[in-house]
């Protein structure tokens, strides 16, 4: 069972990046309430691919929730929300903001009902600012957040991460705000409001661009597979395909060297520490080209990981699917489905000594818990239930 | 004062991955124990580019921690790390597995010295599994982990993604599982360990890439700018640059024709609905290419954000700097170091009503709060000092 067993999450979020924040809570053992509207439920239900008629987009996202509808824009079942709120430690939305303030339910008024609550919101520019209400997308906000314009070929044009990384980092910050709230919860009983803005996720995970950009006055370009400053530290083609290889420093140069037929070149000037192959690029990439091309991708791992040259292969999915490592550490497993049946999907990346979290139930149907959530969590008698559903 | 004042984290990381996982904490006021090597310190402190002499990329990792040098290869100040271990409630290393062993200093005897201290291993491969003892890179695990190959002009080679993702998000994770950890210590007074792999971070964040090779039995390509399912949903190129539009819906459709010029394409069966768009893209994108060439970037922006149509410019790193909502949030901030001057960087993308994080102080100089970490944790004397510095 997880590190989080004891806390309970009313999620009222949809699609991606609330939905992330809310699964990576879940998979730490949380209690994730998730309401949804009537009849449609979460907008990612209707995205593809489907695996009998199921949706394999939801349900990677949504392991280890329980689903209760509820219409927010009806007075009697916003009241239930209300209850359920008064009975959790933390909720979770990402809407647009000022869309929970128009249904009734902005945190000045959640707050009232439960002073202790730790209410996160997850939206693309936030709960501030001249762009708070702007509508956002992933690709909206990698454009505005710079990524794109330091991913691509080099000399080419800004290119999308693949992964919506602009929900995803935004769904990580969330969570980590959230177990920080709560720690300052339970020092000073005091619960607060997170806001989390994929924008500004997508600035703070710039990594080295800003500071290349303020020291030098120039901003930097897409750069390809290259390394910006360390040689050899790029894919080079083998006899049968590629391979990645990050001769990360010298010492690590003398023993590639050795292993490559290169051995002339340890002692070379011009090769010898990093600044030089840098200074030299032009010159050494044909002559390790050379040597790369000889052999298979498989031979080559071989021989580099014998002497511990760091490097890889360039995998697609299917070739993660059956990586031996990614499935010594059970990073893919199978979660089986009462309608869809059993599918693949990410496993929990955080390992724990004590407390490992695990997938203990599929994504739920629309609804499929809504009385059970009543019934424990509010106490409802099967009479109260009569009267919720009429 | 941010939510975790008064946690104390001993930060044995170095470079990207375990920095950028103690740079969190510490922005959300966590005390940070920067250890040290003599003479060098983190590598990272030669990395380019540089501000004066200093490392602006170790200088925007590391504000809000303070340095401490101690050689964990003479016995005496391996002493001092294992009382320090004493004092504190985490410790975060991302050395390669079985380093922290060959130093004495492995988790089986740290928890001896402190039964409560939460490990946190931060690696490329993780501390379990063929590959574990393995040198890795960010690029190699981007390579490994599936990323790369979705990731790319479309029908183009597997792209790295420019920001180092392998190693960020593998801080994330890091973090999470720290504050999760410290969530069940309180509960239950139980101290455990953390493991975290690059490797598996790049698995967990695959996003719908790994739903879609299981159902269709196809490992996805890297697909450009352009969104896999929905139109339109890309940039566009405009009289003076280029603009992200993002059609995510049908009455986004709708208010999109509106402003183009395209009103009598809302009534058009061929792109009504989005399935419809998708089929007829070839037909639809010169239509709205044809509309959108006619404005500058900065006009169509002005247009879409007065009807909801979600869109954005593509912004360099100078661009990204000078953005009035970026500005807005703090997400650039002024450090002043004491060697390097002023320098940009990252403010912090968690935003909190009752407890907001915040830059207390610059990055460290290399040992420069080593006595005062003796003083102040240790309670050394003047004399203790003298000892200590012999």
């Amino acid at each position: 069972m997880g590190p989080l067993k004891n806390l309970k999450v009313l999620d009222l979020t949809r699609v991606l990046a609330g939905p992330y924040c809310t699964m990576v809570l879940g998979d730490l053992g949380a209690d994730i309430i998730k309401v949804e509207m009537p009849i449609k439920g979460d907008d990612s239900r209707h995205f593809g691919p489907y695996q009998n008629g199921e949706s394999a987009y939801f349900m990677s996202l949504n392991r280890n929730k329980r689903s209760i509808v509820l219409n927010l824009k009806d007075e009697k079942q916003k009241d239930v929300l209300k209850e359920l709120v008064k009975n959790v430690d933390v909720i979770v939305e990402n809407y647009r903001p000022g869309t929970m303030e128009k249904l009734g339910l902005g945190y000045d008024i959640l707050k009232e009902i439960n002073p202790k609550i730790i209410y996160a919101a997850a939206s693309g520019f936030g709960h501030s600012g001249p762009y708070s209400t702007r509508p956002a997308y992933d690709g909206v906000v990698q454009a505005m957040g710079g990524i794109m314009s330091i991913t691509g070929s080099e000399g080419g044009k800004p290119t999308r991460v693949g992964p919506s990384v602009g929900d995803i980092t935004a769904g990580l910050f969330t969570a980590i705000g959230i177990l920080a709230a709560l720690t300052n919860l339970r020092e000073t009983g005091q619960g607060q409001k997170v806001d989390v803005a994929m924008l500004d996720c997508q600035v703070a995970i710039l990594e080295n661009a800003i500071a290349r950009y303020v020291v030098s006055g120039e901003s930097p370009k897409p750069a390809g597979n290259k390394h910006s400053s360390i040689v050899p530290f790029e894919p080079f083609n083998t006899k049968d395909g590629e391979i990645m290889i990050a001769v990360g420093n010298d010492a690590i140069w003398s023993r590639f060297c050795k292993v490559t037929e290169l051995e002339k070149l340890i002692e070379d000037e011009r090769f010898k520490i990093n600044p030089n192959r840098n200074k030299n690029y032009k010159v050494l990439k044909p002559l390790i080209d050379e040597q790369i091309i000889k052999k298979t991708t498989k031979e080559w791992i071989e021989i580099f990981n014998e002497v511990g040259v760091p490097n890889g292969p360039i995998n697609n999915i299917e070739m993660v699917l059956n990586d031996d490592q990614v499935k010594a550490r059970n990073m893919i497993i199978d979660v089986d489905h009462p309608k869809a049946g059993s599918l693949k999907m990410p496993g929990v990346p955080i390992k724990m000594s004590e407390t490992q979290g695990d997938i203990r139930r599929p994504a739920p149907l629309l609804g499929e818990h809504t009385e059970d959530i009543l019934r424990e969590v509010l106490n409802y008698t099967d009479e109260d239930i009569k009267k919720f559903n009429n």
